[in-house]
C-alpha cells in the first residue's frame, strides 16, 4: 500500500503567530482569584503559576518543578512558598527552590524562572519581558473604576479558542451589535452604522468615538436610569496594546455635551484584558463597573449579568470565524470595509510592538 | 532535556488523498433541508453553504464572508440573498456582495465564489469544477424512483469519519453481509459468497449482479411480499462516480426472469451519494425506496428504518477499518480476493478520473 | 492573506521515544481476559489482537486482517480460530489464513504475523522480538504469588497517557507517597525521605531497599495485622525492565529480621507491568497480594482496593507532569535529587536494552 505525507497546516497570519508584543503587562487574572490554592495559566506560550503568598504579596513562576516537570501548580502553598506535589520541593517566591525533603543541600541551580505580577485595582497583571528576567520599564495600567465610590462592578474570565487579534476586531467596531447581538443589546444596526465614527491614534493607542445623540433608550437603560423616550448616547473605545477600556453610556438629551469627560448621567465603563495564550488561543478578562441612579432600584448586577449573556454571543461568533480562517487558510482574503479603520490601526500597533513592523 | 521530532504521519493511499474526480455532480443532501436557515458543509475540501432563495431557488456559495471570513452559514436569509452574522454584509446567490451596512460603495471584488446547484427528484446535486468557475458541461443525474408512484422512499446522511472509497469497497460487493450484519439481514453468508457474481464495465460505470433464485426469503421480505418458503433473489449493483444504485429484491419463483428489468415481486432501490468531505472523511447520502404489494400492509417505513440499523452497522466496520489502515500506515498490504473485482474496477475507475491513471 | 507553517511538535527524550527494549517478555493482561472474545492491544507501537482458542491455549497475532485491514480484533471467535467480521476469513492461531469463503483457494500469503504468548501464574506475557518472526530466547518470568497458598490477589489494568519510563521513576522511589498520596498511605514524607536507602543493580534489574524500624503501622495494616503502636516496615522493590516488583510489608517491633526473607508478618506483594504501547502512552497492569492473619478478618480486598485508589492519585500526578514535560519540551532541564538513584539506573538499564548506550 502506496502511502503519502499530508503538508503541515499553515496557520493564517491573522493569528499573530510571528511574535507577540513583549515588555508589555497583560492581565493575568482577578486579585480575588489568589486565595488557598495556586492558578496555572499560560500566557504569551509560557506557562506560569500564580500563587499569594502568607503576607498577601502576589507572586508568579514557571509552572514546572526543575526535578521532573511536574506543574507547580498542582503543589500545595505553605508559609514560605509553593510546595511540589510530587516530591515535596519547597519554592520560594522569587523562584529558588528552599528546600529538598531529605536531601542536606540545595543546589543553586534548583530554581525556576520568576515573572513580575502585581495586584491593583482588585486586578493581576504580569509582565511578559522581551528577555528572561527583564525587569518592568514601567508601573502596571491604572484602573480606577473598581475603586471609584460611584460604580460597582462584577466580572469573569473566557478561555478563548481564537487568536487575541480576533477579539481586538470585534471590539474596536461596535457595528456588530446589531447582527451578532439581535438577541440583546442589538436591533439598531443601520443606526450603529450610519453614526460618524471618529478614528484617533496616539502613541500605541486608538481611540474610535461614535456619539448618537437622539437614541431610543434600550431596556437596560431604562431599567437603570429615568430616561423617556430618548437619550443622547456616547461609545468611547480606548484601545491599548494589552486592554481595551470601552466607555458606553448615555445623558438625558441635550442635557450634557458628549465632549465633556465629567458629563453625567448612565456610565458603563468596561475593561477587556486580552492575552494571548498561544498563537491560536487566548485569554480574555473583562469587567463592566457601572454607576446609580440615587432615586432608581440598583441594576449593576443586571447590567454584568447582560454583559456576559452579550459576550457569549460574540465568542460564538469569534470561535466559528477562526475555525474557518484556519479551514479556508490563505485563499480567504480580506476585503476592508469603512468600519475596519479602528480595527486596522490596532492590528498595526500590534504588529510594531511584535517588531513586525 | 534532549528531544526528538516524530515523522509526519503518513496517509494510506486506500484514502484517495492524491486528489479528487472533478467536473462531476455530487450529492449534497436532499431539497428538503434547505428551508429557512443556511447549511454549511464541505465537499471536496471545499467549504460551501447551500440555501434556497425567496423565489424557491436553491444557491450555493463558498461559506465565508469576504470581510473577515465568519461562516456565511452563520448567518440569516432575506428575500435577496443571506446575510452575513457578523457586520450584515448581504450576498446575492451568485456570490456578490449587494449591501454592505453604513457604506454606500461596494466594490466589485466584494464577492465570493459560487457553486452550481441543482434540485432534482428531491435530491440536492453540486457541480465541483475542475477549475474555479467551470459550468456544468452535463445534466444531474435523474433519480425518477424518488417520484415513481410504484415507490415510497426515506433516506438519511451520514458523516464518515472515513475516506469515501471505502464505502464504494463495501457497496460494491455484498458479500460481507453474512459477517456484518449478522444481526440484520445477514445469516446466509455461503450462499452470497458462492452465488455467481457477473461484474460488467462500461464507460465510468460498473456493474455487479448477483441473482440467487431459491433462496429463503429474509423477514422483511416475508412482511412486504407474500413469498412462500422461497424466492428468486437479485442483487443489482450500479456504480457511478459520484453514488452507487443497488436494486436488490425477488419474485415468486420461477415467475420472473431476473433478466427482464420489469419485472415484478417485491424491489428494494438504494441509493447511495457518497461525496468525499476531505481526504479522510466523507458524506454518506442514501435512501431507500421500495413498492407495496396491493394485498399486503405498507411496509416501506420498515424498509427504511431496517436500512438505517443496517447502514450503522457498516459504519462501525468501515470507520474502525480506516482507523486501523491509518495505524498500520504502508505496513499493511492488501490481499485481494474473489469478491474484489467490482470494488477493484470502481477504484481504477476513480483513479483514472482523478487525473492519476 | 498571508500563512506561516507552525513547526512539528518536539517530544522529550524522557518518552523513550528512540526506540524501546526488544527482545523482552512484556505483560500483555491477565489470563481471565481471554474467553469468548478477541482482545486488541497495542505493545511497543505494535497493534496485537489476543484470544483465545478452543483447547484453551492463547494466541496473538497481528491486529488486521490481510484482505482490507479490518482489526481482527472486530472479529469472531471459532472451534479452529479467529474469522474476520468483513468477509469471514479465518485465521489460525499461528496467523496462516484457514479459509476465505467463496473461494477455493487460499493463497500463502494470506496470513499475518503472530507473536508468542503465554499464560503463566493468571498473567499473559507476550515476547517483543527484536526481528519479526524471532523466537523467545529464554522463558517469561514466574510469579509465583499469584498461586501462593498464603495470598490472595486482586489487580487492574490503567492506560496511561504518560511514557512507560515516567511510571518507573514513580515507583522507583517511594518518597513520594508522603506528598502524592495524602489522603491515603501518606502522612510521613520526612519518614520517607530521611530513612537510609539502599540501591544495587545487578545485570538487568536494580532493587531499591528502605527498612523503617519503629514505624506507627498505617491504617491499612492495623486492620490487617494485630500491631500495636508501632511495628518495623520495610520496602524492597526489584526492577526488571518490563515489571516492578514491590514487596512492601511490617513486623510486629523487633520480632524479624528485616534483612531476613523468609521473615514473618503482614505482607503486601505488588507486581508493576509496564508495557509501552506507543512513545508517549502505556499499559500498567498491576495486581497485589496480600497475606492474612489467621486470627484476624481477610482486608485482602480491601487492599487491593486502597492500592487502586492510590495507583488512581499517580496517575494524574504522571499524566499531569507528561503533559508539562510536552508543554515545556527540551526548555525543561531535570534537577536530580537524592532520590532519583534508582530510577535514574532503571533508566540506564532501558538505554542500554534499547541499543541506546
Amino acid at each position: 500500500m502506496n502511502a503519502v505525507t499530508l503538508p503541515l497546516p499553515s496557520i493564517p497570519a491573522t493569528s499573530g503567530i510571528a511574535s507577540f508584543p513583549r515588555d508589555q503587562w497583560y492581565m493575568a487574572g482577578f486579585g480575588s482569584e489568589l486565595s488557598d490554592k495556586p492558578v496555572g495559566r499560560t500566557f504569551l506560550n509560557d506557562k506560569v503559576v500564580m500563587f499569594r503568598t502568607a503576607d498577601g504579596q502576589v507572586a508568579a513562576l514557571e509552572d514546572r518543578c526543575c526535578h521532573r516537570t511536574l506543574p507547580l501548580s498542582c503543589g500545595t502553598l505553605e508559609t514560605t512558598g509553593l510546595r511540589c506535589g510530587y516530591h515535596g520541593m519547597l519554592y520560594a517566591p522569587d523562584g529558588q527552590c528552599l528546600e529538598i525533603p531529605g536531601q542536606d543541600r540545595v543546589p543553586a541551580k534548583a530554581r525556576v524562572r520568576s515573572y513580575h505580577l502585581v495586584e491593583k485595582n482588585q486586578l493581576l497583571w504580569i509582565w511578559m519581558p522581551a528577555q528572561e528576567g527583564g525587569a518592568p520599564t514601567r508601573e502596571a495600567p491604572d484602573y480606577p473604576w473598581h475603586d471609584h465610590p460611584d460604580y460597582k462592578w462584577g466580572g469573569g474570565h473566557y478561555h478563548y479558542r481564537a487568536p487575541w487579534q480576533l477579539i481586538h476586531d470585534n471590539l474596536m467596531d461596535l457595528s456588530h451589535l446589531g447582527y451578532v447581538h439581535l438577541k440583546t443589546i442589538g436591533g439598531n444596526a443601520r443606526l450603529h452604522m450610519n453614526a460618524p465614527m471618529k478614528v484617533t491614534a496616539e502613541g500605541d493607542t486608538v481611540k474610535v468615538v461614535r456619539h448618537m445623540p437622539g437614541s431610543v433608550p434600550p431596556p437596560t437603560y431604562l431599567a437603570a436610569w429615568p430616561f423617556g423616550a430618548a437619550c443622547d448616547r456616547w461609545q468611547e473605545i480606548e484601545f491599548h496594546v494589552s486592554h481595551l477600556r470601552i466607555w458606553t453610556g448615555a445623558a438625558l438629551p441635550g442635557t450634557a455635551s458628549l465632549e465633556d469627560p465629567q458629563r453625567h448621567g448612565f456610565h458603563m465603563r468596561g475593561l477587556h484584558g486580552i492575552t494571548p495564550e498561544t498563537q491560536e488561543t487566548c485569554h480574555y478578562f473583562w469587567s463592566m463597573s457601572s454607576n446609580q441612579h440615587p432615586d432608581m432600584p440598583d441594576t449593576s448586577q443586571e447590567v454584568v449579568d447582560q454583559t456576559r449573556f452579550t459576550f457569549d454571543e460574540d465568542r460564538l461568533v469569534i470561535e466559528a470565524q477562526w475555525e474557518n480562517i484556519r479551514a479556508f487558510g490563505p485563499r480567504a482574503e480580506w476585503i476592508d470595509i469603512h468600519v475596519d479603520v479602528g480595527a486596522n490601526r490596532a492590528r498595526r500597533i500590534v504588529q510594531r510592538l511584535s517588531g513586525q513592523a
